[in-house]
């Protein structure tokens, strides 16, 4: 961390501030330039808050040198986490593709969805039984039903299964889900966080609309910190100004946090973009900028989908998609976990 | 609604849609162009929903040309919505000043930094005891024992106070606060403001760092739906690309926000700016712009402050503020509500 | 400027990296971290380019300390710079208030909106001959003809004239205009700022469209490292996700750009929200935040006008704004230029 | 396009609007719905200002649901544009790979690099003459002398050269220049957009720093509708919050843009990511996102570059990219253009 300090600063509150900094167990070294003074400060400042530096009166400006996370850091862990789901391997040297519909409505159309995924080579089933939806008139999921639902498709394909947590007064419900996921508007749920830190449960963790990367590794660390490493981040898309795309993928994500993170990296492309032509492509650009996993949105019947049918695949498009997936997956030497 | 239908649309798929869009009770108009043919929904369109229209296959864009909120809809409701909070009103033609800590620390803290901005001028006490801190490492706040200061520094100054709920678990710590804030990362905790929308507690609701006006008025229509009509807006700062403010104080939201809605609105200078020195102009630009509550960082000891020193205002500066914000609001005719 | 080093860098390859960064005239400090070593720059760096610090082997990160400009900054010059334009004063504690329409469109409009903004108060005359505009369909303005018309308006009302440029090889055309605009898509092309740093007419530069603060900071160095000191900078409104207005207004410039920079700061209500009935509660909000002029479009009638009709007020709305803005301006102690 | 009423719009005010919009040669259709009525316009509204109906006394909302770009828009072309230069093909089912330094630095320099990128696979040669930079006090580029270097690379490499123009009085130095860059500052640079559709250059356009699809397209229709249809389009990265890269790579431009517009689309990883060991991973997820060519940075010496060093490749850096690309492009069915 180095402190730029004020032109007007004085010895004695100089003194006083390394004496404060120096409390949390870090040395300082103090440059003094012509127009401003510097302090250096060596050591780990993962517990120095920036915050309560830059509220000091002498300090003009803070600049953080190193990363404020330890656990969800690659410098500290170099080799890849492996995250192991019923016999799956998730942020290996595999691929995985996690797909289903954004909400489990009714017995027939999950279990539809779940054979046919898995049919295609899908890995994984992902459905929502809690949504969260903009609108209060909005279809709200089927809760607890849509885990039973879920469990069942589980049961019949053999597919783990990956549902969103929305309240952690919902954590029971999710005993026998294989990963919670926790969504773009929960990543800074961080009571919801702390306790997810408690349990052993994989959790998928979405980054929120505006996060940056390092907000995303942060909300990691406050899982880790609670003594649960399974932690998966998964990119679906930012906000911005542009209005043809829901959301727009940083595809830049997935070397970013594998460079600043040993943790698996997952793309979610329908999210992302919102329409179902661009799944495809953007598929395939995310395995070649080396993702670990996908979760694509599949519905046996998207135009009569409950939520989200724009971007949604029907089985056969999925078949196809998976087909070029596979293909790709191989040619980029992480083949999917079959 | 206006549906945008694609240019291979059948007879059949056409009539398929009508009857649908028809089950939710709205009368249809088919608009026949040269490149492109459109059909007009007549009615209340509230409840039918844009991605289920725009995942039909011959459906080309999907334009709502009605808002899809009612009850924080100021068409539907012409009048001022005025919270009352302890014989204080909130969105009338007064001016509230709420003031107070980033976190409740301890109890000399909040009493002294209380006192102060009550001789000040302020209308209302804030101060977290439950706080959203990016950093696991960082302080999270007193939590209950938070609470319960907050309400001893209310029975010393009689202000009427204001602190952040973070999960719907903690809602029975609650009882005894007069007003709840939602903050930006729980703007679209659904279930956490389902929740609050079976209270009467008076809710003061954030809008999210990348979150449109519109969702920040559908997320009040979450509260409202519940039988709640106790909302009042927040604009803090939403992100942009600029670095050299926390974020980005959109204060257009002000008169925008009440063109399209009839709750009070409040603004809060020291988070979308994040620093003490801005918060006075932008302050008194807020009251000039039309807001009725002003939110404000006020700490007895900025620099030791255990979190947002920096944007935090001396009870002396706060002073003077008020002084100025107190002209400013006579003479834009909504005088201080004391 | 300090830099920050990778774990690996030799001993030999520091020394050749201080070797060069003192090329530039400044001094160095080593400081030895546990992880990290970082050098400490001490002297005048804005002739040091981050980026080719940057792209040394052995950098992981350069953190600037001091701003990159020098002309433009107040550190160095602390007095506000106050620009004389035909006897009035733009950045002094006078507040000035261009308007008038968007494009000029013929003799009839020009007159009569620049008699009718002349009559409210307005204090200059702004107009457009030539126009930015983003399809090639839409009108281009006038060119020519169009600064003749000012130049008669000019004549009749003893207003100064303030209007665009779009290429430097019109530049001839701008001999007696008193003010010249460049527009926000203009302000990074910086062949166009270099010729207007070798003249020595007043510049009024609109912040980009996406253009961070120092961003603006640096156009303006631009034109005063030529020897031209007249430069007024303006916030009309950056880009942000937020649909109901045009652009987002960034009002906390004001007090930052004033901190940073001597010069005078211009706000532009008309391009920041797009929507006439927000001009007057932004203007009264701009006046309150400290800014030095507003610049307002109006049009004799703008329903019919040629572009930007639906931000431009009628002569009865600007008259009844330009009441409040000279009550606000004498509230805040900066009257109008008058 | 679609027009909303106010409320309160009259009947004879209707009827001026209808016939209003007739002149443009389209006709209306009007829904009379429960709120508001609502007038659609059938035919070609391209000519139609969106802001000009906005700007009416009775006009709530106007939507438009034509395209406003005639010239580049895959609806009236549906085959995709092939643009040769001399010999290769951009545009068709091949990939062109662009590379070479930020800046034409000097002889040795640009030499060196060009044969570089020619053994390497690379098919253009890309150098900066003219460099629009954000410091007045750093390097701006040799400028003719740059252009010259650059045409001597090309007679000893035999590819063809691509290199930007800042300001449209320097056309004439760029006649025996192949491929004419106009940069993402210039998108926006009217008149420069029109002087190039009056030659029949290729132009490589690339999108400004915070513009929409939509607009990068109505840019592209400046330079077709003056008769020049050799337009190639460039995403180059959006601005966006995330710190981490220079600005944030918006892959969805690619299937976006080939589904909107017949024209060729480059993808720049270099500038959009700002990070040299970003590129290759970028480069691969571009190719197999479908994008006709790339545009990459390459430097013989990036340390001791004089711009852009950081996300400069080295030769043997961009050797093994070029490598991998070339394996990807024959994967996908696009093969290089040798």
């Amino acid at each position: 961390m180095i402190i730029i300090l004020k032109d007007n600063a004085q010895e004695k509150q100089i003194d006083e501030l390394v004496e404060w900094v120096s409390g949390f167990g870090v040395k300082t070294n103090l440059v003094n330039g012509v127009h401003q003074r510097i302090i250096g400060l060596i050591g780990d400042t993962t517990r120095i808050d920036v915050e309560s530096v830059q509220a000091k009166d002498i300090v003009e400006q803070v600049k953080r040198v190193q990363e404020p996370y330890k656990n969800a850091n690659r410098r500290f862990h170099p080799d890849d986490t492996v995250i192991e789901v019923r016999g799956r391997k998730l942020g290996g040297g595999n691929l995985n593709v996690i797909a289903g519909p954004c909400s489990v409505e009714c017995e027939d159309q999950i279990l539809q969805t779940a054979i046919a995924v898995k049919e295609a080579g899908a890995t994984m089933l992902r459905g929502g039984a809690f949504k969260p939806r903009t609108s209060p008139y909005a279809f709200q999921g089927l809760g607890k039903e849509g885990i039973n639902l879920l469990i069942k498709a589980r049961e019949i394909t053999g597919l783990p299964i990956v549902t969103e947590i929305m309240d952690l007064s919902d954590l029971d419900l999710f005993a026998d889900v294989d990963i919670v996921q926790v969504g773009a508007r929960n990543m800074q749920n961080f009571t919801l966080l702390k306790e997810l830190g408690n349990s052993d449960k994989p959790v998928l963790l979405k980054r929120g609309l505006s996060s940056t990367l390092q907000e995303l590794l942060m909300s990691a660390e406050y899982i880790m910190a609670g003594g649960n490493s399974k932690v998966i981040l998964c990119e679906r898309g930012i906000r911005t100004f542009e209005p043809k795309t829901r959301n727009t993928l940083d595809l830049s994500a997935v070397p970013l946090l594998k460079h600043h993170s040993h943790l698996p990296v997952v793309i979610d492309p329908s999210h992302a973009t919102g329409i179902a032509k661009l799944v495809e492509p953007m598929s395939l650009a995310a395995v070649a900028s080396g993702c670990d996993a996908l979760e694509i949105e599949v519905h046996n019947d998207p135009k009569n989908a409950w939520s989200d049918g724009a971007q949604s695949l029907t089985p056969e498009q999925f078949k196809e998609t998976m087909r070029k997936i596979k293909a790709m997956s191989e040619f980029c030497g992480k083949p999917l976990d079959i």
